[in-house]
């Protein structure tokens, strides 16, 4: 158990993007939200999972929809308060914590806002390790728990709550509904117990986004590179370095999607490299091959400054190095590949992961 | 008080389609589901609006969606006894009885099953006088009674409850809903107490759709013309008499859309006249003019048979005529045409009753 203070949230903000690969939406917003809302109701409480008593009842906190829309339609900041209070007189049980759904911008930090407001506990975990696009991409889903009862809200008021049969049609209605309420919606989904959650999330994620936050903000007052020290914290692989030349993008049934193509500098000069992704980046192609594929990671940072860049922000012009990091184990499994695994997303190639790749010389 | 047995049921399934003005489903699924649940339940009690008690919970029962898909995508039965049951939940009392919300095929027959078999009595009345394609367009709408809380469930066990904010946005959330669901959705929606019930439903419409199929049954027996006492009955005007020589028919957003063309015959010879509809018809155009329009009823009825045509069985070489009732008064309303005359389905002209445009000579 810890307390997460003004500056973890900042440092949380700052990193979590970097799991993010390029989804989880834009930092900014949750971050002015858990802020404000710790700069009134005081620290937010960090348990492990380890930490939560097996009876106790964790209600997830997030944003659903597509990013792009995200920055434009602003949560009204009580949502999340909602859906969470939804689920509990669904459940007829108090929540005793919430929690990320997945690691990434907005996702990262609105639970934090949500727990500062109703003084309850974050846990230090989430379901995914990074981010994906879809309700049935959680290592929860790998484990039997259904993402119902599932509560969605949107800031003009409107509520809906949804028992659904397979979260593959969670997905498909919840979808429809968040096109509906315009583009994106806040969600409570995936509610479980302690004994659950020990199981089924993915330990660490918060902790290990703020020590990447940290590690952006020291490299930058030092003036650093912080690629090599990133690379070592999220034992991760340096795949390319290179300018945006062309950012395809659109939104789509209720997501991002496009692909960005860059063309190499320095030691990659005279390569080309094109990220494709849905909300997140799924695949990153070099000269015509897949180098690297979900469910691994990969993350583009600007070399300027090593800030990550989201999917909704990639632009023309942009210097960039890419990386690509392991995912999850649990994603590893048939079960997690066939669920988010390149195939999954269209890809008619067999996944191979990142460190193999790269120890065979990329 | 009284009793609604197999032959009441039947002669409901075929006038109700007259009040239906193409829309509210093919009656054959809804009828058979109610023939079923009374043969093994026994009779349903029918009341007045006047005879339930002024707190007593009604909850309506319906199908939601495009007709043309309802006829190949079958409810399994027990759906909307599923969302009665959520709405009692919900609202935390039992219902006193269920109702139909539109006259029209399958909504005024899908509440007789779920009553018998829960033992329920159904409301001689409903929300709309008609059937209508949207869920604003309510009688209850205009007395402030709202669609939420709202119950949709599909036949494969996909449940959602819906608390929004104004109709409009309850009917573009449960449409989006309705498509993901794959086309049609059972529902319950507009639960009313029956004080608010006395003042905003359209009352008789179970025993008029019950006279028009006795009037139909028994004039086909005595191998009579119906039309004209259907006429006389529901206080209708014949519009037109032709051969249907063109339909265009699209499911669009949830929506069946289109319109058939007809050329006159006997007295009509060489006339021209189009009904365009939105799973129900909306204007009657002859020559050129709209000649009918929404709220008013338009009901194509087969020439050799007197039986009412849905639109989604509108086919190239039927004999039909075409006639046009007047719509219950609060449609008349301004609050009223605002929710369904013709301005709000596009159309640039004033309403004009039909009785008015039938005595200034058609």
């Amino acid at each position: 158990m810890r307390k997460l203070d003004v500056q973890s949230i900042e440092d949380i903000a700052l990193g979590a993007p970097v799991l993010g690969t390029g989804g989880g939406g834009d930092p900014y917003i949750g971050k002015l939200m858990a802020i404000d809302a710790v700069s009134e109701c005081g620290p937010v409480t960090l348990l492990e999972p380890s930490e939560v008593p097996d009876d106790a009842l964790v209600i997830p906190t997030a944003l659903m929809g597509a990013p792009t829309v995200a920055i434009e339609k602003i949560p009204r900041g009580d949502e999340a308060i909602g859906t969470l209070r939804a689920l509990e007189k669904r459940l007829g049980a108090k929540a005793f914590a919430t929690m990320s759904v997945e690691a990434g911008g907005l996702n990262s930090t609105i639970p934090l806002g949500v727990a500062a407001r109703l003084g309850l506990p974050v846990i230090d975990a989430d379901g995914m390790g990074r981010a994906f696009p879809e309700i049935q991409m959680f290592t929860f889903h790998l484990h039997g728990i259904t993402a119902t009862p599932m509560a969605m809200a949107d800031e003009k008021g409107n509520a809906i709550l949804l028992e659904t049969i397979t979260d593959q049609w969670t997905e498909r209605i919840a979808r429809a509904i968040t096109v509906a309420m315009g583009g994106v919606a806040i969600v409570s989904l995936y509610p479980s117990f302690g004994r659950q959650l020990k199981e089924a999330a993915v330990p660490n994620s918060i902790t290990m986004a703020e020590r990447i936050g940290r590690l952006l903000r020291e490299t930058k007052m030092r003036k650093q590179d912080p690629v090599q020290e990133l690379l070592t914290l999220v034992r991760g692989h340096r795949l390319f370095k290179g300018k945006i030349v062309d950012v395809m993008r659109r939104t789509i049934a209720g997501f991002a999607r496009g692909e960005a193509t860059l063309e190499g500098v320095d030691e990659y000069a005279g390569g080309k490299f094109t990220i494709q992704f849905q909300n997140e980046n799924l695949v990153a192609i070099k000269d015509g091959r897949i180098l690297v594929s979900v469910p691994d990671l990969i993350t583009t940072l600007e070399i300027e400054t090593g800030l990550p860049i989201t999917t909704e922000t990639l632009r023309y012009g942009s210097r960039v190095v890419v990386i690509g990091m392991p995912c999850n184990p649990q994603w590893r499994t048939d079960a997690g590949l066939k669920t988010v695994g390149p195939r999954y997303f269209g890809y008619d190639i067999d996944y191979v992961p990142v460190e193999q790749r790269m120890a065979s010389g990329g």
